[in-house]
């Protein structure tokens, strides 16, 4: 399928124009079935919605009609849910994406169980020659005080020759990969005597960094758990990508779930125990250092961070 | 709330239209927010839904519009993935409902967990006096032969005696749970000098017949997978009276799905290896009898009910 | 089954002694098997369990043997992983609880979706004469502040008589189930010509005080999520008496989880994106009042009572 | 780690015994932490488990003790349990394994959602140069007539020229992994004044058939359902590899559910409406073709296929 033929399908779908009964969010409807770009090949494509902002409070109301009259109520118990918790009031709202990712941030992102996923089958298919390559400042080198992180960018020499190997390696697995399967570069037959490995074979030798696509589903509950975790500082840049686009989608779709989201998840923290003991100790004016918090070192340097 | 607030709030979600680029199921519009009743009190509402046919083969094929340009092609994918047990393509649609039930239902619906659920909470709020009486024909008699299943009706008067102490005894913990919250038959305020029984404790003698209701949302493969349970003649009549409303309501919606899913589950059945074995040598023209067969004499009862 | 024959089987079962080469958690098999009593009829037995604190750990690292070798480092991990919510590697370690509760704590109960269930089938079964009666210090008002909440104690004598009422009613459903499944108040068989109503119609006149029993099997990352919410100071009373005994087992189960669990979950809290804002200027040394603080009178006092 | 490190490891776990009140597998105990060697460089090792063939008939049962007293009720009721698709009291085993696999067959793996896993992280390790290359008459040719089969081996010269370049790809791109880690081939730091890519970023050149591992936990009824699907002959073969030695595993731990396995499952059917009606015709002594059958040529050859 080539790339116009693409872009002609989703035309005729974002031209299509019914009438529905069901709630509609019409900010959202502006970008439905748009390839909303993430990296080099990757894409976010929003394919089909269920719910706005009032489903959650006609749930959590279980209610006939709409859940209440005014929208400043609705907000105000929307707050209310986030912040308790009340976590089921909020799986009443339905997202499907379609997405394009490389293979290893998949494997990040297929840990999230609760969601329906069909994903594009190298067992059937033949992948496309569409692999990632990190721009020379997100090559960054391994933050050592922590064996999880990245650190700074590499020097632009050692990036470039690093990604020119990355780029040789990705051209030649996607060769050999083809003379597997026994086509030329152009997806011909190669020797129309011979039969090409199988295709559930052949893929193996394909790199982490080709990408594939799925469609990917999920309640509003475990998309914002999703996100709590993926649009964090903490994960990794590639996968955070994807999590800040899915945030715009958010906030368009829900704009009430969307604002309690970011003030009591993504922006707030958790306190343990000691933390608690320690900020009503700060609010009687009480000095608190590290020594006399109850907390190790570790655990000190983590809550300053937060407050700083 | 009243009967007739609750109708109009009906009506206005009904006379509700808002275009969509979404896909549309027009059979199901109709019925969307409409009442309809299962037994002497409950009903299904169909509240919101997401995809139609044509979006199981879209996610099958991880296609970027449609799945299949043409209808018989649809037809012919979605009973290849039914037969074969293909079940994520079906994730992808998903339906909500408003339903009113008995909680002794309800108890036993709650047991398929991969749904979403909001019920009425009786901590907060007061229940309605609606309990469930059998009609005479559905007051059955224990089954000996099965401890589990319903026999006959029982005797006409005897089956009024019992829904009359039935009855009796509803109207009695009511009278008892509204004066334990200190309110009288009309729901008002008995003694303004006192407190009634906290909510989370009055409900408690509240008798299992008694009506509750929920907001329940699920994708098309587990509404499946429970239609084929909870539609199946060993289910409880009152929760098969249910799921057959349901039943009519995916006949409306994927039509293709519906056909499949009536051919494929509801009207197939298992065969185990010993019985794959008796239906080889039929075919080969020979006679089986329990004797010769390798079942024991209740798995050959129970195949050849299947066979008769 | 006589309660004798009962505690047989259970002294059966803990003299048992078998060899394994899988982890063992000492003071869990103490307790293993036994009635640990909640409420009036009520009870929690532990039938067994997979996995020790070092599982954790194990699983954290992908380890061949056990995770490490000190029991300070699996301390400061496990501490490391619930402060910065990994969770699944508490998700290596599963508990088989068998449990007894009136009915209308089950439906609480069975919200929590992510766990293995087997309950007793009034449909298969004959219900025993058992029902909850709250003592009377446990009899609350209605907290009319909040919608929810169980108030001060009723006086009394208004207690006792609702009581009375309760345990009358109680009383007098059982007698008509009995008498509905044509058995007399001894068990037997009251009419030999008559056929008794089917159990599974029977049941609905039982009240929700009733008790059920079922096996309820969870891993413990979901059972520390149970807990976080069933513990709480918001809980339902008796729902919390039974997650109370749970601390407890968990406490032998698997100390050093425990501990964390404590620290992090049940005595910590969320601060929003505000809260933060606020602890930030109160560490500089400013003074914050409500008006100042960015939040709403309602957030103002929720933070408050945390933090006085 | 070196291999004899591990193997020291794993014989120290063998030699351990504790005493336990728990139910145990004595022929499960046999295998436990043992490295069950699956294609050229996985394994499969039984790390825990829970229960045992009684535990599915005492939760079946909400039983005190055992479930019945005599094994041949037990078979029975597994049967019964198993022939009628009630699924949650298998669902109160448990076993935890820790398995070795390419990452392509992990990939397929872990669409079985309802499992525990923890999985060695590339983002904090360094991948250990192991790859798969299949045997020579595992080098399949693609099935032309099923675009996801497997056909008949490809020649060997075809095939063991293709298994050179699988071979050589899969060493450069190691080479290449360790030099962006500035590691040298021993993995010792190459230039102590550089710093590597980070470890997220240097996976991504790594090619599919590079190995992984995990933890991986799941109740007794998912793994059944893992394996109907995973054992099966159209499985592709590698993770069908790891399948089977789990049906071994199976059947030590619980003899009498893994025979009504075998026998409802791996070695049964689902017939279709239209299939009934066939074999009903059948047994009246009729004879059914195609043409009179009502299937399509392609459902009747898949039926015919499993009754020859």
């Amino acid at each position: 399928m080539t790339d116009q033929s693409i872009l002609d399908e989703i035309k005729t779908l974002k031209e299509q124009s019914f009438t529905t009964k069901r709630v509609v969010s019409p900010a959202l409807e502006e970008i439905l079935y748009d390839i909303l770009p993430v990296l080099d090949h990757g894409f976010i494509r929003v394919i089909d919605y269920m719910g706005d902002d009032a489903s959650v409070v006609q749930a959590a109301r279980v209610s006939y009609g709409k859940g209440t009259k005014k929208i400043s109520e609705d907000a105000g118990l929307i707050n209310y849910l986030m912040r308790h918790r009340h976590t089921t009031p909020f799986e009443m709202c339905e997202i499907k994406f379609h997405i394009k990712l490389p293979i290893f941030i998949a494997r990040q992102w297929i840990r999230h169980r609760t969601a329906n996923v069909n994903e594009y089958s190298a067992r059937y298919s033949i992948l496309d020659k569409e692999f990632y390559i990190p721009t020379v400042e997100n090559m960054a080198g391994q933050l050592s005080s922590n064996r999880q992180g990245r650190g700074d960018a590499l020097p632009v020499e050692q990036a470039q020759e690093l990604m020119r190997i990355l780029r040789e390696d990705s051209e030649r697995v996607y060769a050999h990969y083809q003379a597997s399967l026994n086509l030329n570069e152009q997806g011909e037959i190669l020797d129309p005597e011979k039969s090409g490995l199988a295709r559930e074979l052949a893929r193996m030798n394909l790199s982490l960094n080709y990408y594939t696509q799925w469609y990917w589903k999920i309640d509003l509950q475990n998309l914002m758990h999703f996100l709590s975790l993926r649009a964090d500082s903490h994960a990794q840049y590639e996968i955070r990508s994807y999590a800040e686009i899915m945030l715009d989608i958010l906030a368009k779709w829900l704009p009430l779930t969307h604002a309690a989201f970011m003030n009591y998840r993504i922006g707030g923290m958790s306190l343990s125990s000691k933390g608690v003991d320690i900020v009503k100790r700060l609010m009687k004016g009480e000095q608190v250092t590290q020594e006399t918090s109850g907390l190790s070192a570790g655990e000190w340097r983590e809550m300053m961070k937060n407050f700083m």
